[in-house]
């Protein structure tokens, strides 16, 4: 929290454009350059907000990485990138990080595009091992001479995800060098679990015999009596150092992984020994490093939960504009609406139970949690879990509620189809960042959830524009009635600051009148009901407006009626336009022999850059000026 | 291959219509009943082709656990139910078990509307853990007192899946009695692979600490000094056993599962004791048994992966009829055509390799694995680790072709999106059974993958209608030139006998004009255009059809020459009217200003019954006679 280092006159991190640049230090001068990148992460994030408190902790590990590996010749493959500021700023981004996550600046996550350091998409957790398991075949394959060393870098929440399982279980019987390290915090974004989570911690409190293994291989190296890279003297190493420390087989090592640590996390000087000890080795090999979220930042360290993404805050005091901001009148979030809904629900029904996969605070199911810890179960990073488990629960009569971030529950895409929607059981998706999530960019936009949800058979797909409406769809689902329900809703502030309380039911299939008007006929899904409402008061343009809510099924009475009109037809979405509201309105437009003027506006065929909500709804079209501007143009052409 | 059970006056079996009944037999008799039940399913699986060989070896598995559990109130959670045919001839099915895999006769499958004893919907894999977990916590929460068990009943190949490790990773932080069987036979449908394998095969060779604690277990509990009530009691038991036998670490016990076996599955007297002593234990427990896929029937135990659906076949012979038909002349079959073509294209670029998750055989993955073992991976069941390394393998340089069923492409829909799309890779996805895939039924239909890729940004979207134009494709998508390449094609026999050998590149985003017609515009996609020809034909309607052949890009000169005609436009796909074909021309048509009559014909928005293919197609109304009349209604509705 002071500036000491900071204020020295000569600081190492301003020579280090690129890696080579940080090899030429001695290893002694490395506990220098993390103190550096730790008070530059400081500053930065205190002024321009970002996914502070993992990228603290994985400062030694990053500058070990780099030090000790031939980047970018060689791989490293972050796992979903929170961890990865420290990577961007020892890459020759340093000067540009101030722009992170804003529109046209850095990505928050390792991005290809940016860099040719940032090796794969990152933002979705658990893909590093199968990606990484790519880069080493494929090294492998081309004859490649001099033997690129591919590192995937996961955290342990990231690890406990059914994608990881299965490039780990494929890396063991694929010829391959792989180097996993884990990134071991105990932490997701809130605080870890599932029975991996305690085997790890158990691997930490009882490290004896990987201690000890390590040591009396670093002996029986020195003694010339096992060779890197000959596998079969490898071998017999691991053979016969089992049998003379058989306490415990690794459940990594069950696998075929060969198992190196606990090691602690924050001695860089350590990790560049262990790093270089094991790099050449052959076959695939996990390296177990404990760190502390928030490393070096006492606030952060103390509740790692909370600093996660802190926003701004004051580097001196540790005091996050939120926290100052706490007392002053604002609106509830829709994650607020949620969260208090699902409780209020919950106490009147016992069959209610909540799920979440790793996001208790962010999707605000922590507000059930806390009132009721053993009917909420936060399942770990483990989307198509969450749904399939939520089955089993609808199954035998309960009502679960399963909250997912819209691009995350892509992943669940085959359980919803397969375990939940098949038997029409009775499971509520309430799905978080619907549409344009903002900072977090292309990979975290739930731009793809009204076009898939719209494939599943017995689904009902809603979309509520405000507050009150989610509460009413919640109760309606709640009901049971209607089997699997999913309602998608943005983050971010509602049009309320005290809840409605409001839980009339709705109906399935009706949508409402926001507005009369005898020109045009405009239809809308979803929150962007406002910027589409004002855009319509800023055209001119003297147009019925409907709130669909459902997208499916589809209010056929509205669209009889928009259809009958003769009007021409516009439909606004914050979603893709492949698949989604203007394209179901139409195919029945098509189906029902109408043949009205259509426009349709929403998200385009690309992935979506980064930006405020706002910058991207103007760069799509979707703002209230664009919208106006899109109204009163096609009013006006005939064609 | 006798008959001599049946030959016997009395059988066990025919006085079985319940497990009720089964468990009124004194445990002497089951093993008379297991033979009855292989008998019947030999004599049934010949004349009405099934799954066989996973069936086959599960008989003392399912004569144990109906006889141990209180079924249906107890809950049996089968996975994929390939295996679950004794269960159904147990449960009241067996006099319609003639009509299985039939239309309107017994699903191949465990399905929830068919029997209150099939308690989950089972065809994907690795569902099963997740969905009894749910069941467990659903019993538990909701004060049952009766206690009641549930049994996850899954395969070696199975358990590898990611949703399987998530389910297990859950089931030991969650309060549950679950218990897991896992059925090891060391096969999937061919061959099992990945290091869970391995570790599993490791177990069994070395079943010293497993087999001795469980005596050890059965002595403490006869002295009373263990209970199976007290969770304490058996934890300190677990402990104290550890350190008298501390060998090894159980892979699943380090997951906080206790482990018991591996034990014979084929001694039934032996499964129903180990049940009966573990049923009652609380805590999630795994069951390792080993069996022989096809047990009972030497040619199936001889070459299993054959014998997983073998068709009909001469009972006492073990003659298939397809190996008697081996010599005659046949249509080569699509998987033919893309296995073929694959060998030739990868001996032409080193870039190019394969991949399959376990369905060597099933996708013709293996013509190009016998001649070049080194270039084909087969990573399991585990279709999101296959696409994600694909996009690793790509990052690097390779060209990765990667062949899945459509239906199980599902679960990598968030791997296409960000491991793959995203960066604009250049893998190529061969999706096999595409469209209705006939017996498999609801579960097994490649329904939603045409409007599913639609919505992925960067995403080459294709279809062939024939051999020929499939060899094309797959030659277009080998140069790389065009990112993600996504070619879709159903099971079962192509248009030709001899292999086209046409690699002529294709422009993605053109189409082809098969028939000109000037009273109606046809536009359909892959080889629904063969229907949709000799409907035409029957019609009478002079159509101009047009084969797409890319859904994305779609050729829009094609659409802008039917848009400017004038004249009526039909789409006919063989996928969900959700956001396919005939939902990407009506947006094209709307965005474009231009306003046809329209017929959309393809799948409804439900899930599809089981049937032959041709049967399915008419009830879908995409067969020849029903778009023959379609379009003339068409033609003669001027509405």
């Amino acid at each position: 929290m002071d500036n000491e280092t900071n204020e020295s006159a000569e600081r190492l991190l301003d020579k280090i454009n690129s890696p080579a640049d940080l090899r030429r230090l001695p290893v002694e001068a490395l506990p220098q350059v993390c103190a550096e990148i730790r008070q530059f992460l400081i500053e930065s994030c205190a002024v321009n907000p970002g996914h502070f408190a993992s990228s603290m902790g994985a400062v030694e590990l990053t500058v070990a990485l780099h030090y000790v590996f031939d980047t970018p010749y060689d791989r490293l493959v972050w796992d979903v990138g929170h961890q990865a500021y420290g990577h961007k700023i020892l890459t020759g981004r340093r000067d540009r990080f101030g722009s992170n996550r804003t529109m046209g600046g850095l990505s928050g996550f390792p991005t290809p595009s940016e860099s040719e350091y940032d090796t794969f998409t990152a933002g979705h957790a658990s893909n590093s091992i199968s990606a990484a398991l790519g880069m080493a075949v494929a090294a492998r394959l081309s004859g490649d001479e001099r033997k690129r060393n591919v590192v995937a870098i996961i955290g342990d929440a990231s690890v406990s995800g059914g994608l990881a399982f299965e490039g780990i279980n494929n890396a063991a019987n694929t010829p391959n060098n792989l180097l996993i390290v884990l990134n071991d915090n105990d932490m997701s974004i809130d605080r870890n679990v599932g029975s991996l989570n305690s085997y790890l911690a158990h691997l930490t409190t009882s490290p004896a015999y990987n201690k000890m293994r390590y040591s009396l291989y670093r002996t029986l190296k020195k003694l010339r009596l096992v060779s890197d890279r000959r596998r079969g003297a490898i071998l017999r190493f691991n053979n016969s150092l089992k049998s003379l420390l058989v306490h415990e087989q690794n459940l990594f090592e069950g696998l075929n992984i060969r198992y190196f640590g606990p090691f602690d996390g924050h001695d860089v000087t350590k990790i560049v020994r262990v790093l270089t000890d094991i790099r050449d080795m052959e076959g695939p090999r996990l390296l177990h490093l404990r760190t502390v979220k928030g490393k070096g930042y006492e606030p952060a360290e103390l509740d790692p939960a909370k600093w996660h993404a802190p926003g701004k805050f004051d580097a001196r005091t540790g005091v996050r504009d939120c926290d100052r901001d706490a007392d002053k009148p604002h609106k509830l979030k829709y994650q607020d609406v949620f969260g208090r809904t699902l409780l209020h629900l919950a106490m009147g029904d016992e069959r209610i139970v909540g799920i979440t996969a790793a996001m208790p605070s962010g999707t605000s199911m922590n507000i059930m949690q806390e009132a009721m810890p053993g009917r909420v179960f936060d399942v770990g990073i483990s989307e198509g879990h969450a749904v399939t488990f939520a089955g089993g629960l609808a199954k035998d009569g309960m009502l679960p509620f399963v909250a997912i971030y819209s691009s995350f529950l892509q992943r669940a895409y085959d359980s919803m189809i397969h375990d939940v929607a098949i038997q029409n059981l009775p499971v509520t998706l309430c799905i978080d960042r619907a549409g344009l999530v903002g900072e977090d960019g292309m990979t975290h936009h739930g731009a793809l959830d009204l076009a898939y949800l719209r494939t599943i058979p017995n689904m009902t797909v809603s979309a509520p524009a405000d507050a009150d409406t989610l509460q009413r769809l919640m109760a309606t689902a709640a009901t049971g009635k209607y089997g699997p329900f999913a309602i998608r809703y943005p983050r971010g502030n509602s049009d309320v600051s005290k809840l409605p309380d409001d839980y009339a039911h709705l109906t399935p299939g009706r949508g409402r009148i926001l507005r009369e008007g005898s020109e045009m006929n405009v239809l809308t899904i979803g929150t962007i009901a406002d910027e589409t409402a004002r855009g319509i008061a800023l055209s001119g343009v003297d147009a019925l407006h409907c709130d669909m809510i459902f997208l499916k099924p589809l209010d056929e009475e509205i669209l009889r009626h928009v259809a009958r009109n003769g009007r021409p037809i516009v439909t606004v979405e914050d979603g893709t336009l492949n698949g989604g509201l203007g394209s179901a309105v139409a195919e029945w437009m098509a189906d029902h022999g109408y043949a009205p003027r259509m426009l349709r506006l929403g998200l385009p065929d690309e992935y979506i850059t980064q930006g405020t909500p706002a910058q991207l709804k103007k760069l799509c079209g979707i703002d209230a000026d664009s919208i106006a501007r899109r109204l009163a143009e096609f009013k006006t052409d005939k064609a």
